[in-house]
């Protein structure tokens, strides 16, 4: 048994909007009752609100116990509870310009484990969600091949199939956070991440049957079927090895805003390069310097001069509770809980600190931990009230370890928008409030 | 490269609303285009309706890549594409009187992987949903407990958490099947079948807090919140080992259909147990012999008396494509896939068979294989256009091998309700229809 002598502490959000029900109620009662009564306690909360019958004269009976719920539902398909309205995906206000060339954030500070559930996986689009009828979608296989094809959903749907769990994470994530602390919560630091079990036909199968000329094939185009027909350069060993081309996602057939009904996964590489939407590989012999591999997605360097083809998000994690929004209103124990994630691998270590990177203790890791895939790390904390810098660290298999922000303006500056993987920094004041700084 | 010299063979529904869109096409596209057309197909039936524009003469172009498509979603909650809608839950006709008291079943033939959509996850309700306001609900732990208590949910939550994938089968799952077949399609023969990815808080750890008179305490009874307070006796022995007081399920917070906002996961066991909106736990020294466990979820043996309290979902295994209500096309190749799962740990083994269960070869299993998860297979098969009998058998890591239905009704007969775990087989026919059948 770890630290529990003492009862749990509280966790709550400053902004209720940003947490769900479930983690809110302690804000509204804790003037009310005592953390996990004695038995002496029963009815509590509830009481108040029940009233009394002639069989329950103490009301102590809640309303739901009491009669019949809502019946199996007509519509078979369901949502979730109308009190957790609050968790959902959010526009950063002033951010982009247009709600089709937007981005929208995952609620990381709600979630549990490591799938993310479909219905808040974050969204970026170059032209909005197009609304693609899967019988008249085709996919085309084409450039220094041997026999180009067309294939319908139902063609590709008919190979051997695969199902792999893999993150997905746009090379902008925490992209506000190389030049000065810009939003409150971990939703807008990392929420452009998300976890998937995706299910497809790996992309070298597809490759053996068209075949191609082994000689020249270095690189792969994928293009998207929206408006903006979004174009990425995939390099041929990444296809070779793990690409799937995607139709299911967490058990159903894509999402819209996900790319339904086929998409790219290039795991480990940022996500712009996961093409939505799929409509055509080209092989080719060079990288095609598109317009989104020219003008966007490059990372600017301290020397004015820009990276480009940064394939790979690397090593880096990040503590979700606590978070950026959230009050300590006790002290006592806590769960220090986050997501690691690298693309190059799988997840060896977490290490967290509590007192801005002076001290580390090494976190869980929650089984399975899978390659290039969140992983969930959790960590115990007893907090006595002090002021309080929380990080985490992740290391690969590969043996990246996750920098520090010095070390990683050291090498890339400050002026960049892509591929921050520094440590995260959470600061819990002395009144419990938590908020997002910077410890360089 | 496996059995692909040939291009994939079709599939389709007989009837379509239970096959979803991305399954459906090659029945209405099967006499106007070739699979996976050459080049010269480029457009195909997606030409004949988007019609020419100044820049696209020929129409090439669909409609959905010519404009900007839905912004960001204000709700910021997504849902499947309406190309999907028929992908549902279902009740079977005639089953259940009322919608309080009832079942729908999860569409398996419409998944993929092994993560259950929580949108899709079947349901049993025994007085309906309740609409439980996690700010009132309490769990009280009392009993032979040193120290009774009770939590809020924010007291829950609090608490060092796990996350871990398991499956959930009622106990009644194939209960259709025992006698003849009733039923046409797996979402019926199987449906009550559904595997998550749980998150809450290990209930040994709970009842740590409590303590527990380490003499006389044998069981537990774990009660429900809502109409009908379900209540069921849990076995001690598997309370200390991997029972969780859950409340998050595939990344957020439960459905309310599933036990908003708490529920227990009894890993291995008959669904029953798995107590949705759970309210209370008393630890006792014997059984509870309560309504549902005396009445209901006993299994009726041949010479007429019940077996009580058979707790685990045994070793069991289905194939879900090509399943009963499908039609393939034309011959060639297929992916025989499906589920296979065990109460009493990993799957070890699934052998298919497409000849009643004379000749088996091994599927493969995807990774990661989990303890009491359901774990995806899936097994090359080239049709040859003659009838043949699909079977799978699954082996778990104790050695249980999966029973055919003659070997079971040797144990248990032909008038049991629950836990069939035999062979299932569909026949297709040399049309390509496929259909239940029982082979004994």
């Amino acid at each position: 048994m770890r630290e529990l002598s003492a009862r749990p502490g509280r966790i709550v959000p400053a902004t209720e909007n940003h947490l769900s029900a479930g983690q809110v109620m302690a804000a509204r009662r804790s003037f009310l009752a005592a953390s996990a009564a004695g038995i002496a306690g029963l009815g509590g909360a509830a009481r108040a609100q029940n009233g009394s019958t002639p069989s329950d004269p103490q009301g102590l009976v809640p309303a739901w116990t009491r009669g019949l719920g809502a019946p199996v539902a007509a519509t078979g398909y369901g949502a979730p509870s109308k009190f957790e309205a609050n968790v959902q995906r959010r526009q950063s206000p002033g951010l982009t310009r247009t709600g089709e060339a937007s981005v929208s954030f995952t609620p990381l500070q709600n979630l549990f484990g490591i799938v993310t559930p479909s219905g808040v996986h974050f969204e970026r689009h170059h032209s909005g969600v197009p609304d693609v009828d899967p019988v008249q979608h085709r996919l085309m296989l084409h450039g220094l091949v041997d026999r180009p094809l067309l294939f319908s959903m139902n063609d590709l749907m008919r190979f051997p199939s695969v199902s792999r769990f893999h993150f997905i994470e746009c090379g902008a994530n925490s992209g506000m956070e190389w030049g000065k602390v810009a939003v409150p919560t971990v939703q807008y630091t990392h929420g452009m991440l998300a976890c998937s079990e995706f299910t497809g036909v790996p992309l070298s199968t597809l490759l053996g049957e068209v075949g191609f000329d082994t000689k020249r094939a270095k690189y792969l185009l994928a293009e998207g079927a929206d408006g903006s027909a979004l174009t990425r350069t995939i390099p041929l060993e990444f296809a070779l090895d793990d690409v799937l081309v995607v139709y299911g996602q967490n058990g159903e057939m894509l999402r819209p805003e996900n790319g339904y009904p086929l998409r790219l996964i290039v795991p480990g590489v940022q996500g712009v390069s996961n093409v939505k939407w799929l409509r055509r590989l080209e092989v080719g012999d060079k990288p095609w310097n598109t317009r989104e591999e020219a003008l966007h997605y490059i990372d600017l360097m301290p020397d004015g001069t820009h990276r480009q083809y940064t394939w790979i998000q690397e090593v880096k994690s990040v503590i979700t509770s606590p978070s950026g929004g959230q009050v300590l209103l006790e002290r006592g124990y806590y769960e220090i809980g986050g997501l690691a994630w690298s693309g190059r691998g799988r997840i060896t270590r977490v290490d967290v600190s509590i007192d801005g990177g002076r001290n580390w203790r090494p976190a869980r890791l929650q089984a399975p931990v899978m390659v290039k895939c969140l992983t969930r790390f959790r960590c115990d904390w007893r907090w006595n009230g002090t002021a309080a810098l929380l990080q985490s660290r992740a290391v690969d298999e590969k043996g990246n370890v996750q920098p520090s922000l010095a070390q990683l303006r050291a090498v890339r500056g400050a002026r960049s928008i892509y591929h921050n993987n520094g440590i995260k920094t959470w600061r819990v004041a002395a009144d419990g409030e938590v908020s997002n700084v910077e410890v360089a």
